[in-house]
């Protein structure tokens, strides 16, 4: 007995259902009436369902990641109101919801609600400080894992990262009898991530012979896009019930209590570094109720579920930052279809306006494939020519430049009237301009700093050439025909800022480079490492050095979407000073 | 005894000179060889000085801030190879020396260096992960505190935080014997800093009543000042030796042995956290020697030590980034005035390119103070009128703008031709550009993107505007005469972009509008903190509402140089997409 509380006794005194929900919620940072609207509504989505424990994800009342905003005391009082509102609504239901809970320091914490009252906290124990992760600079590190006796059913809950390990705060649950490993978590996508996530939580419901039920974030926040993806696993490690990726969801999966009971680890081995509180929640039996027909989720392909992470990153930003339309420049070359063919999916065809901005040096075919892409993607075109700005420069700039031979100066002028004429329309019309460079450029500064890298959100940012063109190839099969022009796909890469020119002049051929940006940006690679799987040696030291030289440019970039294992930005800081050369 | 060496036993063995050395180096992130190079010079001198135990700064080998450089395998391989290469040199003296240490994981570490051997290691406890500071990102803390015979003397070595605590690391060293505490640092500048560091490490030195010799770090290290200022002070707190600001030196202190060890505390609490070792290193006392005269350094005033802050800053931003010269827009206002008085105190007046741009809404006053100014200063001022290319982007857009009324789009055109132009220079002439914005424009977003914000290095990005007319001031009155003309300090702001524009249309005068954005951008206090404390309400809201919906444009402002408790850049970390508004 806990407190005049019969404790659980497994196999003996419960059988029927025990019914989890997993509202994998799309919030906003800092839109606490939003959020909260959203919440709610689940709860009577809850209430008809007659859902057991009902779960929101990591920091879901106020989003994730608030970053410095955890800094503001009016912030974290914000957070304290809107737990309280989200408890007060939550009559009749067990939840556990993500929250910062501040005593003392601050927790990333998980509150259980149970019928209209806050009764129990779980605090973050493992905080991630890597990558794009920053938790360390707010939080403290929860010290118990507590189990709490849901509907008769011991239940594990715990935070994102505490359950990625075998010996972590879910193992210490389980010792103490968790029967379902409850977390709640804002894990970002990047490629790979899902199958390895997916991967990590089966081994710990083998591991434990426990339920995991992992309810995640879904949205774009900035750089980061959550994929939901939240997941109920039986003890053997079986899917039970599986979220929707890159989209809201509301996953039920139903435990039969007897059967989840039964399974339980009797390892005897006792090496929690934690408390292990069991804390009563609510102590009537789940209502019986018959199980609900399973639903499945189509797996997708990995060009798939990367085109859905840009769509919902771009949606997300956009909607969030209170814009509606976008307008970009359509150079005839495939970073800018795709980006102008992501936009139209996330916005629709009416809210995206491109530019063809031609100048001295543009192909023809260039100037016509930007026209027909727009034909096909059924969106306005508009035409500044940039000769007449371009000739007032040179004209202006003669006192100062002299005979000095025409060279990058020139170019980048180029480059930035364009970047001018989008901005002057962005500032017009109110419309957010999307830059197209793609990440080989961003790697090797392969683009012009306040040319076209002007813009608001970078949707490529992330995305090596050589990936732009399988998602160009990949839309255009889901399209059922070319929807973006193969000439455009055929066409050698170029910036046409001078005549004659190829990307190949100065860059080694993408297929090679991507390789070599994988290893040194996103594996940390030496040279010496990446000659010894073969790459070719001058590739290697010319993108090293151009990746070495470029950081300052990426200081200045706009934000664009994770999608690899590491993006520039938040998830990669260098030091603009620095006289450390990968080439050594 | 331990290991066969006689401890120390204070009052009754040793008399003599204990000789410290405190090299406040100004190394390079990355600069293996430079920084070596430096050190080796050091040890020369120390011998010399016959110093028995001569410290460098924390991480001196490789640099501090490293960043993710420390995720490269090969980067911390040539801290190995560097250290080697220091302690090989390092025969007949003893050295401490920080570094990397790679041992399961990184720590931030100490080597203690005797007669050509690494023959200790100390590893930093305390992690700072707040402000500018990710140090949880890459280190693993250490848990011992041990204390080291040096020449017969027991020295606690400790690094930065290490010693900031009166229950920290350097009081368990105390209570272990420790006679001197040598900490060695690497602690960033802001106005307020050096005063607070002071009085940290004399209440240290008065708690533990022992010697306190800490050695910082020197010079720029992008948005980061390191201001020197290392100490000696003996065990009630008295100043023994003091570090330039803002310089190299090298600190030399003669500690009287006698003395110091006689007034160990004896504190019997014994409260430690952390294991205490005593590790022999060199058993020799002290070689007899004369104690040095007394060297004092002037302390400096709060604008003078800020003015100095920013000098170094520049100055290093520029030779560490391989430039020479540098361009900057010279509008006739203040704050360009400023940058130009400081680039030509930093790299000389050959080195400073000014350029006129005037438009049709520049005021005759503007132009002739832009060309007093120069020749106050001495420099090259190069005219290019804007008129030309704005008219020719007028025209080319008329057939998009239509008849629309002219407005933010029209006046940023006209910052991002001037944008556009000193960025040519610089492409053309390889020299960088000097955004002029000051901290209250960043804040407000007065300021626009690839326009005025446009360029390598911000030095007035985290001055308050009304600190600007200080730093005029200041430097007026060190020239001895008007070298920025009265002029241009007293006519009002104005970006004038449009007829008769005036800075105090759109924002609050600045004496209101600096003291909100401290309080709200430093400090993160409410609307209702502020309106408690005599705020203008109408300030209060405008100000909080432009600092809120400016973020994007931060997040693509060049680096600038940290000068207050919270600087925009790495210090301060906001989501961009974010609906909490200060405003409530």
């Amino acid at each position: 007995m806990i407190g005049g509380v019969p404790c659980y006794n497994p196999c003996m005194e419960k059988s029927g259902v025990f019914r989890i929900g997993l509202a994998q919620l799309d919030v906003t940072v800092g839109d606490f009436a939003g959020n909260l609207d959203k919440m709610l509504t689940v709860l009577d989505a809850a209430r008809g369902l007659k859902i057991d424990v009902l779960a929101f994800p990591e920091l879901s009342v106020c989003g994730y990641p608030p970053e410095d905003l955890l800094l503001k005391p009016s912030f974290i009082e914000r957070i304290g109101r809107s737990l309280d509102k989200l408890s007060a609504a939550s009559r009749g239901l067990t939840v556990v919801a993500g929250f910062v809970e501040h005593r003392g320091g601050l927790y990333n914490a998980a509150a259980i609600i149970h019928d209209g009252r806050h009764v129990g906290t779980y605090r973050k124990i493992l905080l991630p400080n890597y990558g794009v992760f920053d938790e360390a600079r707010y939080f403290k590190p929860g010290v118990e894992c507590p189990v709490f006796t849901i509907a008769g059913v011991k239940v594990g809950v715990s935070i994102c990262e505490d359950i990625w390990y075998n010996d972590g705060p879910s193992a210490a649950q389980v010792r103490a009898g968790a029967e379902i490993l409850l977390n709640i978590s804002a894990s970002p996508y990047h490629y790979g991530r899902i199958r390895q996530r997916a991967d990590t939580l089966m081994a710990r419901a083998r591991d434990s012979s426990a339920v995991v039920a992992y309810c995640n974030m879904v949205g774009g926040q900035d750089e980061l896009v959550f994929d939901g993806n939240s997941i109920v696993l039986d003890g053997t490690g079986k899917v039970l019930a599986r979220g929707r990726a890159f989209e809201e969801d509301l996953v039920v999966a139903d435990i039969e209590i007897q059967s989840a009971a039964c399974v339980k680890n009797s390892n005897t081995e006792h090496r929690t570094v934690w408390d292990v509180p069991v804390v009563p929640v609510s102590t009537s039996a789940g209502a019986a109720k018959p199980l609900l027909p399973p639903r499945d989720v189509r797996d997708l392909s990995l060009v798939e579920e990367i085109y859905a992470a840009l769509l919902l990153g771009t949606r997300d930003y956009i909607a969030k930052n209170g814009f509606k339309k976008v307008v970009l420049g359509l150079s005839g070359g495939v970073d800018s279809a795709l980006v102008a063919a992501i936009a139209v999916d996330a916005l629709g065809k009416e809210n995206v306006i491109g530019i063809s901005m031609p100048s001295r040096y543009s192909s023809p075919g260039s100037i016509t494939d930007a026209e027909k892409l727009a034909n096909n993607l059924g969106i306005k075109l508009l035409s500044l020519p940039i000769e007449e700005v371009f000739s007032s420069y040179l004209n202006s700039l003669t006192a100062v430049f002299g005979d000095t031979p025409a060279g990058t100066s020139e170019e980048n002028l180029q480059a930035r009237i364009r970047g001018n004429f989008v901005m002057a329309l962005s500032n017009k019309f109110g419309w957010l301009v999307l830059p197209t460079g793609n990440k080989s450029e961003m790697a090797t500064g392969y683009a012009t700093l306040y040319g076209d890298m002007a813009g608001g959100f970078a949707i490529l940012k992330d995305v090596p050439k050589t990936l732009v063109y399988s998602l160009v190839a990949y839309r255009n099969r889901s399209a059922g025909y070319d929807l973006i022009p193969q000439s455009v796909i055929e066409k050698p890469p170029s910036a046409e800022l001078r005549p004659n020119q190829r990307d190949i002049d100065s860059l080694p051929p993408y297929e090679v480079l991507d390789q070599v940006l994988k290893a040194y940006v996103e594996e940390d690679r030496s040279v010496e490492q990446m000659l010894a799987v073969g790459l070719d040696e001058g590739a290697v030291r010319r993108a090293v050095s151009l990746v070495d030289a470029s950081e300052y440019k990426r200081r200045q970039a706009p934000p664009g979407i994770k999608i690899t294992a590491r993006a520039f930005g938040r998830d990669r800081r260098l030091p603009i000073t620095n006289k450390f050369r990968g080439n050594g």
